[in-house]
């Protein structure tokens, strides 16, 4: 049997195990799942016949050398600043290794060695890092293949609640990590690329420059820019390139409102609030608000932030109880973003019953034969339950089909990598559909940024 | 004779020079000035008698050590970061010293080394900290002994020009460092105390949170908030006081116009933009602007930012050139501050015969015999011209006052300190009087938060 060791059996672990599980009579597969708790390991293992539980701390180096010393592959689930412990037990060992996380610079620079063993260290291959790269650059080969020559790139993704369990006026519900939804674009200015011009957005009006998007089947969206769109330029061949920009997909309206917390400066988190344990929800809220011996709450922040009491924002700011008196904060010492957090947790929390939705959008532009076109390639994945969210399943298929892929030397590259090329993607992208992943192509007109042909 | 050590010949030494140098014939002093460049260190001395010019650099820790051995009482003008190197040799060789600037953790760690040796280093003795340490502690020692209770107290200050060289819309040249000017604010939420409550402003909002202030003679005046506005609190012994407030001053309407800056985006010295050596300032304005084919870099900023053609603001932007196509920024590698730096210095330096003003506004609020009282005191002081300017002289003179008293034991303190104490800032403010740094009190009704009496 081989013996595929995964570490984490976190949330986006149980597709993961689920994909081997299944295979691992026909592949001849054993699967060991170690985890600091080994409950949530067990939880995993679900009596499978060739599926072991075990208990592992990643900072108890002997057992955590021993279990991979064990394996013949390793898969790390863990959060992304545990990695590298992993990886130099894998050089020392011999073990190849994917993570769906990004590459750190102290897992880049262990690419010589593992070059040298003739190791693979697969990165990125989630789903976001992850199915973006390989959907996209699944396209980019096929058009440049053709002589193209590519002008435009956008991609957007979102990790959203599904429409049947849509039923707050945000439209939103968290589906992963709720703390990097609260403290999101902070750290610098958005940088991207709009028709060969650098553009750069400050935080505080990143949620002010969306971009409209469109599904069909699933309405309308919006997106705005991540911090830095131009990471992969070079890394997807675009260094050409004159309008290159990746972005965060939420339902129309969302961001509009989310701009009230930016703006009231709600999102912070470099400092904390005093007394914050003691204090309600309102006078959160007012903390941002001048003084007034007369003026209510509500009022001062209306005209604070320019809000008609009719505006939709406005039920939106209600519907969060921001304003309620009784509601405590209950927490000391602690940050404006780690009190918004609360805040939101008691409204945008999944129900039981409740489905997430991943969505995904490139547009691709492109110049051939001296004509200009364009393709837009949308993936939209719902999730089953709240063990098998869309979520998991985006994250940890693509990372199961990479790794028994590296054991059965389909893929044959070494060092440290993440999957641009065709070997990986190419049978990925395949097989993800199979399980309902599937990027809907359509070739539109190449309206570029001014889509109303407008002219004076 | 007794020798005083003034290292630094920067621009705010001058009156600090030319105080002591009338001073040293009836008060038998030698004054040495050290500087890194002898040429600055020259222009001060003036060939006055009683003065040497020498070189000193501050790292070269031989001649730094001899010229602090040699002198009775050490004054540092170096920024603020240089002077621990100086304290620790006044420490060894067992000298006084006074700077003017904040008290650093590693000057702190001196107090009791230097208490030990009976040596006083006295610090934040300039303008701002130092003159308004000690105009407010005079009134604050004075209202508490009276049995008064300090329910508000409030401080401003700014750097500005003076009315007669008045002459851009901004109302506003650069008098002191531009670049603190233009990074002012940032590094996280303005916090302060408003009735009992803390209140945070965020950097993005700082500029259209100002106070107005009225200064008899000299018209209407607004001031942002300072970062944080309670760092005296105990010291000032305002444990229990209900509104705390430091901020700056500017000309009403300057901060609407900064916001600009602030909310495109141009104010931020965490990146650096691209291309900017070759740039022209329309593209830099451009490049916080959404592209478009076909309307202008001017239509686009106001319509994001909702400027009216007619208002004052655009004025302001065009006078500064923000739309120029010809004009290139030259600076490789630089931040948005840095290229912003540049467009202001073009519109904002001094020119010859300019001279420059410092306001400072103090309101105390007070509970005594049941009843609630106020008083404001101003202080306006103008300069002579580019050498004696208004900055020179009111941090200068504390300066060189508090080291002559220092050297004339008539200030007995030891340790590391600031200016709060009664026998530091009564004889100096007095002093200060003669040389028309003069604080006008007016008791006004208290109004608090409140002043219109609204009631509904």
């Amino acid at each position: 049997m081989r013996k595929i060791l995964v570490i984490g059996a976190g949330k986006s672990t149980a597709v993961l195990i689920k994909y081997l599980q299944d295979k691992s009579v026909t592949e001849n597969l054993h699967i060991t799942i170690g985890d600091i708790s080994l409950e949530n390991a067990k939880k995993l293992e679900a009596n499978h016949p060739n599926t072991t539980a075990i208990l592992l701390d990643v900072f108890k180096s002997d057992s955590r050398k021993a279990a991979i010393k064990n394996a013949d592959i390793v898969v790390s689930m863990l959060p992304a600043r545990f990695h590298i412990e992993v990886a130099k037990d894998c050089l020392q060992y011999n073990k190849s290794m994917v993570t769906a996380s990004y590459v750190s610079e102290e897992m880049q620079a262990l690419d010589k060695k593992a070059k040298e063993k003739g190791l693979l260290f697969m990165n990125e291959i989630g789903l976001d890092p992850g199915i973006d790269h390989m959907s996209a650059m699944q396209v980019l080969d096929r058009i440049r293949k053709q002589g193209a020559k590519v002008v435009l790139f956008e991609s957007f993704t979102g990790g959203l609640v599904a429409p049947e369990s849509d039923t707050n006026l945000w439209n939103y519900k968290f589906t992963w990590n709720p703390r990097n939804v609260v403290v999101a674009g902070q750290g610098g200015a958005a940088e991207f690329l709009q028709e060969g011009t650098y553009k750069y957005i400050p935080y505080h009006k990143l949620f002010r420059r969306t971009e409209f998007l469109e599904i069909e089947e699933y309405g309308g969206f919006e997106a705005y820019a991540n911090r830095n769109s131009l990471k992969y330029q070079s890394i997807y061949g675009l260094d050409d390139i004159l309008t290159l920009y990746r972005g965060t997909i939420r339902k129309i309206g969302f961001s509009r409102a989310w701009n009230t917390f930016v703006q009231l400066g709600m999102t912070a988190d470099d400092y904390t609030i005093e007394n914050s344990e003691n204090m309600s929800y309102r006078e959160f809220t007012n903390s941002f608000l001048a003084y007034s011996p007369t003026d209510s709450v509500e009022l001062k922040l209306r005209h604070y932030l320019k809000i008609d009491q009719d505006d939709i924002m406005w039920a939106k700011l209600i519907e969060l109880d921001l304003f309620n008196p009784d509601k405590k904060i209950g927490i000391p010492n602690a940050t404006p973003a780690q009190i918004l957090q609360k805040i939101l947790m008691d409204k945008w929390t999944l129900d039981e019953g409740d489905k997430d939705m991943i969505v995904m959008y490139h547009k691709f532009g492109y110049e051939i034969n001296g004509e200009q076109k364009q393709i837009d390639a949308t993936m939209v994945s719902i999730g089953e339950d709240q063990t098998y969210t869309a979520m998991a399943r985006t994250v940890g298929l693509p990372v199961a089909m990479a790794t028994l892929r590296i054991l059965n030397k389909e893929i044959t590259l070494t060092g440290v990598q993440i999957p641009i090329q065709e070997q990986v993607y190419k049978p990925i992208l395949k097989e993800l559909e199979e399980y309902g992943i599937i990027f809907k192509e359509k070739e539109c007109e190449y309206l570029g940024y001014n889509p109303n042909r407008v002219t004076g």
